[in-house]
């Protein structure tokens, strides 16, 4: 075998990179429990049968699909609302409404690209059983208060919603078929040109007469009564970046009510959250006939976007020194500096091996990124003292361990 | 379709579910990072080359292996050891001694019981790159502490060293060829009688005089120098529950030195946790020839104990408040106040529909585990007040925003 390697589309993360994807999950999950959303984990395979029929032909290419050591037909998970469609369905003792946020890996045999992986992860935030726009609202809040807390400054979340498009096609005289193929062309206003649109247009058939009446329509629409009482709603809940945008469609079919997407503006990588009203979907996925509203937040592309922007620094290390080991005789004395800082929830690294260098030691500490390091030999021994390396300006002082533990953990 | 389901051996994880496995996680991710570990993740799915000939054919058997969408014959991963041999390997940049965790599922197609499930979570430890006893004791000494933070209070580290066994078959004159077979049948000394053990021993081929040369070998026999070393290290940094087994080996071959595994007195379901050092691993495994120590934590297992004896009390919800809708008129007064909370860092959630009745919405706060209950209806209203309810000793009283702050947050 050859240098082995992980498949193309997968990664590793090793530790430098857990550190902000574990501060990103961390700051999502406080702002969904600060909305009273609960967590949700699904298995990672399913049912084939629960896969396939439910988003077409070209996504079921995408999907992992086998036959397990059982003989049964199964599928890597390949979004987060089949799942939450099958919870729902078979348990029917859940309380309505069903508030859960869900962040799990998915897996689609894509194309690698920047910011797509063919395992990554989804972060799903959904309210289940209730149709009041006050859930609409809240789901708008909750992605306003994630990017806020993710440190992006500058986001706008469009809004429209279904009903106001379905007016444009009524009012500008479009077959009732071409709906959905019309306004999958619409949505592509904020990354073509006008021209370019209008050529998609007439290649569907329409005439010159009803694009132009299109555009007006466009350009004339107001929010519905249901999405403006969400949008009053999330205003009041404190949502500042609402823009109202009668050209935003997304593609997906299965919105009944107001649909929603997050666009950063630089840099220009599309949206980073997605989502709106699902009224028919959890019963056409063969789950309870329920309502629902939500979003999902590209976690992938989000991070990625962080890590460009430097939004959120993270330590490398939650260590925060390194108990170096001088010699063998030394063992014990470093040992027991070290069990005396972590009695004191102090995160101590010990080196692990007492026959490298002191050099070498603090060499370690330093690219670990731990901005502390212990040296306790025979000259500090006979002091009954050690001393503390500060290894970001370099500076040591040879301490007591109590003048120590005031050093490292000065609010105690 | 029928009623859609989860596969045998998979689970979904409720809101009620989750929250006990979280705080387990939580607590053993401070453990290791107060050692100096860092986490690691690696990809669900491996090229299955990487995941065969490594563990046996019985181990092939139980694999979810399969072709992938782009004709790669891959596998998801099988435990966190082969990953971690791989990472050490294609990382030639990591910094030795390398400490990290990784707390990711593995997927095996083994028969469903108690304890044991096809998706499950695995929880790894180990030290790569140190050939000294230093490293065997902290993982011991983070085996202690981790079980110590789960709140066990009842159980035993059994420790060994693969060189005390080899010396006792070679005190006891065995056959070097068959010495691993009698290891594993000794190893059964902890489940099964003298007697039986004798019966299978006697099996294999050997004579009574050499069966009671092992037995008299096992009792007299004691740690060896590399091991001794480890034991007192390890109790110098306050492991206390180290107890010295001759007749503990562990079935798997592949330890070099030292071996360990922690059982609790109560429920009797074997170990919770087990490891040791293996120099040979790695390199085996197609990696870098490098030594490691380390143990695996059987979370599930532990889970389903900590359950099961109630060793950790979770709140079910981290939610702190439900604020009631009283009726479309004072959906904005609610929703003022839950916003006036959130700001604030409390949990709060807004009851998502204003068209159901106020005692259908507290029931629902009660069933959930929500302590209390806002209710915001006229007469609280005429007074600029809002009323509080205890939904745990059913006691109401009517305050002010200031007061209901104080008693949501008495330490604010």
């Amino acid at each position: 075998m050859d240098k082995p390697s992980t498949l193309k589309g997968f990664r590793d993360f090793l530790p430098e990179d857990m550190a902000l994807r574990n501060e990103v999950i961390k700051r999502l999950k406080l702002v969904f429990e600060k909305y009273g959303f609960q967590e949700l984990q699904t298995p990672s395979l399913e049912y084939a049968e629960l896969l396939l029929g439910k988003y077409g032909e070209d996504a079921e290419k995408l999907m992992y699909l086998f036959r397990d050591p059982g003989g049964r037909n199964v599928g890597l998970r390949y979004d987060l609302t089949v799942p939450l469609a099958r919870v729902v369905s078979s348990n029917p003792q859940l309380l309505l409404p069903f508030k859960r946020f869900q962040i799990q890996p998915a897996w689609r045999a894509e194309n690698p690209q920047r910011g797509r992986y063919r395992e990554f992860y989804q972060c799903d935030v959904d309210i289940v059983g209730s149709r009041s726009p006050l859930s609409d609202a809240e789901i708008l809040s909750v992605i306003e208060n994630s990017l806020d807390a993710l440190a992006f400054s500058d986001f706008q979340i469009r809004i429209n919603s279904r009903q106001v498009l379905f007016g444009v096609m009524e009012k500008s005289v479009i077959d009732q078929k071409k709906w959905f193929s019309v306004i999958r062309i619409i949505d592509k206003l904020d990354k073509k040109d006008k021209i370019e649109v209008e050529k998609e247009l007439s290649e569907t058939g329409l005439s010159q007469r009803e694009i132009g009446s299109i555009f007006t329509n466009l350009r004339n629409s107001e929010p519905d009564e249901y999405l403006k009482k969400t949008i009053l709603l999330a205003e009041k809940m404190g949502t500042k970046s609402l823009t109202f945008d009668p050209t935003l469609a997304r593609g997906l079919d299965y919105y009944t009510g107001p649909i929603f997407e997050s666009v950063i503006k630089t840099p220009k990588i599309g949206s980073i959250t997605g989502g709106g009203r699902y009224d028919n979907l959890l019963k056409n996925l063969g789950g309870a006939d329920l309502p629902a509203v939500g979003t999902t937040i590209g976690l992938e592309r989000t991070i990625d976007v962080i890590r460009e922007l430097n939004l959120i620094k993270v330590t490398p290390n939650q260590t925060q020194v390194l108990v170096t080991i001088f010699s063998d005789e030394f063992i014990q004395k470093s040992l027991s500096v070290a069990q005396y800082l972590r009695e004191r929830n102090i995160n101590v690294e010990l080196y692990s091996n007492e026959s490298v260098k002191l050099e070498k030691q603090l060499k370690y500490a330093d690219i670990k990124g731990i901005p502390f390091a212990i040296i306790l030999g025979p000259e500090e021994d006979s002091k009954g003292l050690l001393t503390l390396k500060n290894l970001e300006d370099k500076t040591q002082k040879t301490i007591s361990k109590d003048d120590l533990l005031k050093k490292l953990k000065p609010d105690h």
